[in-house]
């Protein structure tokens, strides 16, 4: 999806024009990040990059959008001529996708000219924010799933086309197995699954007709939803359906009532018939703590379709992300008011073996550095990973996370540490600032 | 924007093979409808009609498409040139955008062969789910704002692209002034609005000098973010620097701190340097409650430039929208497992001075019908009213609306009937479904 440069904000346009009639031009350098975690969050997953790069690479004025900022008479002709010929012309450094982050690591920094630095915060912002967010919720249910196999049922009620299509994507990235969006699966090559609906079973004169019609078509690989009217009779219809025709059963689905139970109940009645390979999928307003509850009781579940609620991280459907000016002009800068402490200048994040530190950028710190360079002048330098490469890389990353961190019901904190010679610039620039003011 | 075909989720396509193969043809009648409000809303408002009759318009699947499916090893050839040719041939009734609606009440319904009605489930609830989720959101900013002007500024932390534009249309629709999304403007006519960045401020020596950078470009409609260093100083600095160049200052912005005082002190700052027009534009974590907070202290602010929460409807990010089968071959039918308890057949709302009433569709009762006739045989037999038409709709309805219903902060329910004749159908399906089974 080619997004437009008019997907900004207002102000993005107008402080350009200011900077352009005041000929300021210096290099300003932008990092992306996270002050504080959401409150029942422990770690997030960055992930998004690909579209940044995508949208940096082709962010194009066309005669049309020009036309239209023109009708606003808001900005100078001169300004509206050097938009025609805009290009980004920066570097960009950023965290591999997948990658494991926390409190005031910046995922994501842009180095350019500040007009163009500062253009690209909303659509960079947009972006980010919506396949992180996904990825983050995905990780902490992919975290209490026991290798049980977990698909993406959320279309119908994530925020729009471009949120279902990064829901598919970004769960996928954090250890999902399969989406039920046939787009997603077109598009990003992510497997796609799916059963059938309460509609179809009511569209037939009896269950037993709809279970028929559906096992004839998919003789081999047909997933029955059980649970229209009666929900272990539904299981035994299927049994009896399924042996009658002499095909196999895949799965059943269990979309309602006390699924802990039913899910027993269902896996008996199964091996009982000897239908010891088929699968029992669970779905219906789940979400971590739902699943971590119906494994902790047992359930014989094999696979669980995840919808609503983490296609719409509903118990945290935002992260505050902050794109904030840390250098111009080689200076250090940071904003002091409102009480929310940030750290100037550009910086690197170094992963220890008991926690992570934020230095300057350029120092040598233990540690694996996480940022690296992805474009340069404006082209990039580094070939981005494919999905399943991100997905490997955030499996390997999420296996080394403590598990103590992964808990999905208690706040605990990773060590995320300043360097020496950050708190100095820091300390540094602070002084300066109250000298100047 | 046009929405691919495999924008849905696989068991659509599933179950419409199965459809195919069984030679179920008849026609059925699904409805969309919310069967319990979110815990914290009185009241939804519908929306995202227009992109519904679009994407009905504009259903064909593409070579490519076909290429993909066939690809998955699980439909029938003679079914993948069936798709070829598909094309929506249904009915469509809905209410009009900007309408006000309650549990239970049928907002949108498709009649078709059944393999049709089926199909677009995904697509028309993903799409009606993310502009009713915002412009009920939007419509609480709204009844608590007291006339105040009202800005979305969520861009950068909405779910992705498409909820950008949606949050902002929505916003609109329901009594927002306008957006800071350039490109809704562009493309609704939504007029923009915007201020300036704290890293604007930072990136001059001084904050004197970003003000007269600033002013010198939008010397007659400037408006200037005070709290980048110290508020009540940004405030003099912003009277003293537009006094000096002889400008006007549109507005003062503020974005931290206790934003009651703050606007207090600044407005009395403001009125003795006569800079009487000026206006206060508050920004920064602004919801429904905190505006009705702000305004109760009597802090004097003329706009608000609302984000996040409102852009993600944070305290509520989804509604339980059901697609449900509600008629098939002439015959009511309803879905009676898990308690979760539905009216069958096709129903029209009728709305009283005193509350509605839900009845069977054809019946006459008193009150005014909400559901008419979109699309005919799949096309439109009714002009949609533009944005502004719709935006006039809503602002009449929701002024009929009681106060107490308008409330956010209780949950007061309103009432909705269910007609006698309904009742009977009720009955009369149920009886006949516990006869059969």
């Amino acid at each position: 999806m080619k997004i437009s440069p008019l997907f900004t904000d207002l102000y993005q346009l107008t402080m350009m024009n200011a900077y352009f009639k005041a000929e300021k031009r210096g290099t300003a350098s932008f990092e992306l990040f996270v002050r504080k975690l959401p409150e029942n969050r422990n770690y997030l997953v960055f992930a998004g990059l690909n579209d940044v790069v995508g949208l940096l690479q082709n962010y194009r004025f066309k005669s049309e959008d020009i036309d239209y900022l023109y009708s606003l008479k808001l900005f100078s002709d001169d300004f509206l001529d050097f938009l025609k010929e805009f290009r980004f012309t920066g570097n960009l450094y950023a965290m591999r996708e997948g990658e494991i982050f926390f409190q005031n690591e910046p995922v994501l920094r842009v180095e350019a000219p500040i007009y163009e630095a500062q253009l690209f915060e909303t659509a960079i912002m947009n972006q980010i924010h919506i396949s992180s967010l996904i990825a983050t919720k995905a990780a902490r249910v992919f975290s209490v799933a026991k290798g049980k196999k977990l698909a993406d049922f959320s279309l119908r009620r994530t925020h729009g086309f471009d949120a279902g299509m990064k829901v598919a994507r970004s769960s996928y990235l954090a250890g999902f197995d399969g989406t039920s969006n046939v787009l997603a699966g077109k598009v990003y090559g992510i497997p796609v699954v799916g059963t059938v609906a309460h509609s179809f079973i009511m569209a037939f004169e009896s269950e037993e007709e709809a279970f028929r019609a559906y096992l004839e078509t998919f003789p081999s690989n047909g997933v029955l939803l059980v649970d229209t009217y009666d929900t272990v009779e539904g299981v035994k219809r299927a049994v009896r359906v399924a042996k009658e025709m002499g095909v196999t059963l895949k799965g059943i689905r269990l979309d309602s009532g006390d699924v802990v139970e039913l899910s027993k109940v269902a896996r008996r009645l199964l091996d009982e018939a000897g239908f010891t390979e088929t699968k029992i999928i669970v779905s219906g307003g789940l979400d971590e703590y739902r699943i971590r509850e119906i494994l902790e009781k047992g359930a014989p579940v094999d696979a669980f379709g995840v919808g609503t609620k983490v296609g719409t991280s509903a118990d945290s459907p935002y992260i505050d992300f902050v794109y904030k000016l840390v250098e111009f002009n080689r200076r250090p800068v940071m904003k002091t008011s409102s009480g929310k402490k940030m750290y100037p200048g550009r910086k690197q994040v170094f992963r220890g073996k008991n926690g992570d530190t934020v230095g300057v950028f350029g120092e040598e710190l233990p540690g694996e550095p996480l940022l690296e360079k992805i474009m340069e002048n404006g082209q990039p330098v580094k070939k981005l990973p494919t999905l399943k490469e991100s997905r490997e890389f955030f499996l390997e990353r999420f296996s080394k996370l403590p598990e103590e961190i992964k808990r999905v019901d208690r706040r605990v904190e990773y060590p995320v540490r300043i360097s020496e010679k950050l708190k100095e610039l820091y300390r540094r620039t602070l002084s300066e600032i109250e000298r100047e003011s």
